[in-house]
């Protein structure tokens, strides 16, 4: 028995990987595209510029996009994954929510707020039940839920692993990030051919407080956010896909690291269908990860960590995940299959 | 009066840019090039595969190369500028040094060897006259002088404006470093594009010893290393030329991010033919440096800054360097005028 | 005795490699620049985001930008520099010449007009006094005159001297053509990293129409134009800056590759500031000329040849030029040089 | 009934797609590697690098690797895959013919030789019968096929759809080539990034021969090879695999864009299991096929072609194919395929 699903704002970049997700998926029958009101009516061939490197899935090709609002979408839609710019999630996803719908978004508005669960199901599926408060306090019949920034996603397992074995108490990462984390139109060529950039509006906020959020403890009312100093510094690079990064973490007991890796190689995956198995790899060689060879481990869901080197106080280590599939349209689908395995739906 | 000079390795990639750095400079005149054996004997034309973005000049194409050893130079030559691979400097230099010529080396043999002064004149010129500690010890009528590696030449002025003005405590760095500074056929195509690869054998090392050579405090009889813990994080990305690095300082004394840029703005740049004025560039927009756009500062030689933020017990800023020029050959170049300049030739 | 001159839309890509060129140029003095209303009344350096490899000139900064209009532009300006999207030129520049304006344009619009000279100088100088009959057609006091696109230049005078020596029968080019050509947000790094795209709109019809102009004879009355085939086929490819092309040419006379050469070699500059001596670059290594090495020959302004082979009814050879300077902002300023020269002004 | 193979170079950049092509094969029974005689004795996990983007075959990653030599391969292989250096090729693939094996190689030696089926199956599947002939000259119990060169794989299938339908007179060629198609260390990064190079050493001679051997006919006896003349012009850029290319074909007969369409849509597949049905993609947008989108259509063994023009006396377009798998490892496999269906096995 599947679940009728939708995707708002489904020509974007993220869009098109969701529906690259989610056509073969098991339990999800996609049968709603809704896009801006230029592409309404129009079929999604049309519509959507198909720029993924598979071909566009010919089923999905001859659906009628429709306009991104609650009247427009059918009434047994149960589940609708969003990858709206926020500043329209910020207007519309609420009018969903509100209209009965659960809703498992991409978009970055609302992934702080008091009463929204922020969720990487193998990190903290616990705290899904925030959603309990989320209805008694907006009076929503539908639900909210996020999934965090690409570059937050890419550390938050690794550092999970270490804050369980070891607690956490201060975090440095320096990000080198691919130019798709910024949509299709976001960087220019002449903008990164040759070079890198070392600034990307709010993302090293983002890291700090989502990541804190993330590890934080749910007591069944609210989120304890967790107490770890976090500072990024943030990067783009001429790479297409993949974010890697460079971490220093300093933890409460002390650490070897051959521990730490073992933290990471024994973090446990969840029984959903895009969990990975093992979540995190572990390289040995000491140049590993990198974006080209190991983006797509575990059909692009894992994460992958190598380079372990004792620092002060902690280990120094590289991570780095598929930042348009692990770290934007794959999380939204993961936090679908914990919604639907955890009775949401 | 010109100084006689030569280039030891001088059809690398690093002695590429000692020739075009040498050929028009007021105080040296080129007259001898060493290679391996089998450049020995043929025009530097026909010896070198040329591969800078000037055409070669003329009068050192016609010139021709001679061994890579002490009798094979001209006794009127009174600095050799080396960029040798290490393997041979530390076999040969020594061989040039006893033979009564003086050197100045990128080669990363003996950088951090006590009587070797380790210098980058605007931070610690005063380290030069380890050089009588050198002739004293090593009995050699000349003399050998190293600058650092190119990742470590980007940070140290930085850190150097930082620590005499707010004393420096702990340093974490993460590097995007350019293909070339590995050399012509260091990286491969196919190992970097669409890629970055988070492993540089023996980099991080270099950064963390190098730095508090060169931050430390000479007594007129040995370096007395700077304390601060500095913890590297090396990373190869897809550009041609210009390292940039993401530094989180601590400091012993509180810093804002407005003194912090003050700092580095402030920093004295020497009265020499290749010190740019002012040394350090520092950038308002939070976007710069960057590579492609900055790198060619000063000509090549000054060193830029930007992106400043709090952080825990410190400052985060972002800086970047021409690792060829200010991180090689003009760093050898810088280093020979300093020697004329304190009576050395 | 400089003369007057100002930039029509000056804060684009090309409108920023003009005032580089401007700024130091003897003969003209920069003292007005337009671009769209939203920038008009502000200063240069805030209206343009300055993204050229070198500082942005200090006095150009402070000017204030004013709207592309006949009336907001001094009337002690001779020569203005045009490089208006096509469709605002195509509005605006018949407006500035009617104003008595003359006006050297990049722009595409009117390239093949009947009564618009479009000129290279060392190749169809005497197609200016088509001037004439533009003024007794159009009752103009001022005058507009064309370069042609970045691609056409690239090969129009390696062409050039193949027909004066050989006389010009048939021309097969495929182009490898820098993202530059584009503009600054013309082509995304998402479409073109570790890729290529076969198609550039309207570009093939360009290089077969205003080669055959360019080539062409003036009678004093018309041009005819030229009678060879031309069949162009064009590509973007991941280069910043340098368009490189491969040409079959078939002769009317027996060529051989060296005959070929040497009319390239030969094919004489002109005495005018921005005419590099010699126009054409001829290299003997096989594998040359290659955007990156060699687009900056005569400070961008020369075009490279190589790599001649025999090819049924002709030569086959590459060919390479700067595509912003040579084959857009300098061959308008080259083209002004000719009208100061000429006694336009 | 599967058949038992071998793979000669296996540790090279084809070696190593041609064991991810082989190890889920259903025809073929991997049993057998060879490599220099450094590497024989080594597990082949230990001796390749293994570089490919998906993870290597646990099964593979355990077997021995022997020395390149008739006496170290098992007597029961028989079909072995050549992937040597051409230099290697030319004296060790005879050896094995020789003693009974039958080679299907990629490597360049020999592939214009009389006696030599140089085969695209799609193509000339009858010329795999010059085996007869190659056995009687030659006394061999085994046999040797050849595949061509990657650069003419990618256009033969588009001519032969032409010369079929309309006759093919003269073809204009120029590439836009991967860096894989070099070998991993063939291209430095400081060789192609921000750059093309308009020269890969002999590759237009065997585009311009390997062509028309291939579009021949076979009475029986001998090749005769096809009466166009082929002109080609070959450059390296930086994309990591599919090689571009614009293609000017004359014909016999008048053709339009739309009948040359057809006639490569029409064009038939095999009935083996790497022959992709259809085996010619075409786009009807102007813009493709471009390589990192279209490289993997058919699981990188069909070919895409798009950018329809008419030209002078014939038709213009562009085509990909993905350099390493239909241009080399896939092509050498699917060699073996037709031997083992026609019964040579």
């Amino acid at each position: 028995m599947s679940v009728n699903v939708g995707v708002l704002g489904a020509t974007g970049a993220v869009g098109q990987r969701l529906i690259q997700l989610l056509d073969p998926h098991p339990d999800f029958d996609l049968v709603s595209l809704t896009a801006s009101d230029d592409s309404a009516g129009r079929s999604y061939r049309e519509a959507a510029k198909w720029r993924v490197d598979t071909p566009i899935p010919s089923d999905v090709a001859e659906m009628t996009v429709t306009r991104t609002a609650a009247d427009a979408v059918p009434d047994d839609v149960d589940l609708l994954f969003s990858s709206l710019p926020s500043s329209v999630g910020e207007r519309v996803e609420p009018e969903f929510c509100e209209a009965g719908y659960v809703v498992s978004s991409n978009s970055s508005n609302d992934r702080t707020a008091d009463d929204v669960p922020l969720t990487i199901p193998e990190v903290n599926a616990d705290h899904i039940d925030l959603l309990e408060v989320q209805r008694d306090s907006r009076g929503w019949d539908g639900a909210l839920v996020k999934n965090p920034n690409c570059s937050t996603i890419t550390m938050v397992p690794t550092l999970a692993a270490l804050d369980r074995a070891f607690g956490l108490d201060t975090v440095h990462v320096a990000t080198l990030q691919a130019v798709s984390g910024a949509g299709y139109d976001g960087v220019t060529s002449m903008e990164i051919l040759d070079n890198a950039i070392p600034h990307i509006g709010g993302e090293e906020q983002k890291m700090e407080s989502e990541a804190r959020k993330l590890l934080g403890s749910f007591d069944g009312a609210e989120v304890q956010w967790h107490g770890a100093a976090v500072a990024a510094s943030c990067n783009r690079i001429p790479t297409l896909d993949g974010h890697l990064e460079n971490v220093w973490a300093e933890t409460d007991e002390e650490v070897t690291t051959e521990d730490a890796a073992d933290a990471m190689r024994d973090y446990p995956s969840l029984d959903l269908h895009s969990s990975p198995d093992p979540l995190i790899h572990v390289f040995e060689e000491p140049d590993r990860p990198q974006p080209r060879l190991d983006r797509m481990r575990g059909d692009g869901m894992a994460v992958t960590a190598g380079g372990f080197r004792e620092t002060e106080g902690g280990v120094q280590y590289n991570c780095l995940a598929h930042n348009t599939i692990r770290g934007a349209a794959g999380a939204s689908v993961l936090n679908g299959e914990l919604l639907l395995n955890e009775g949401w739906l």
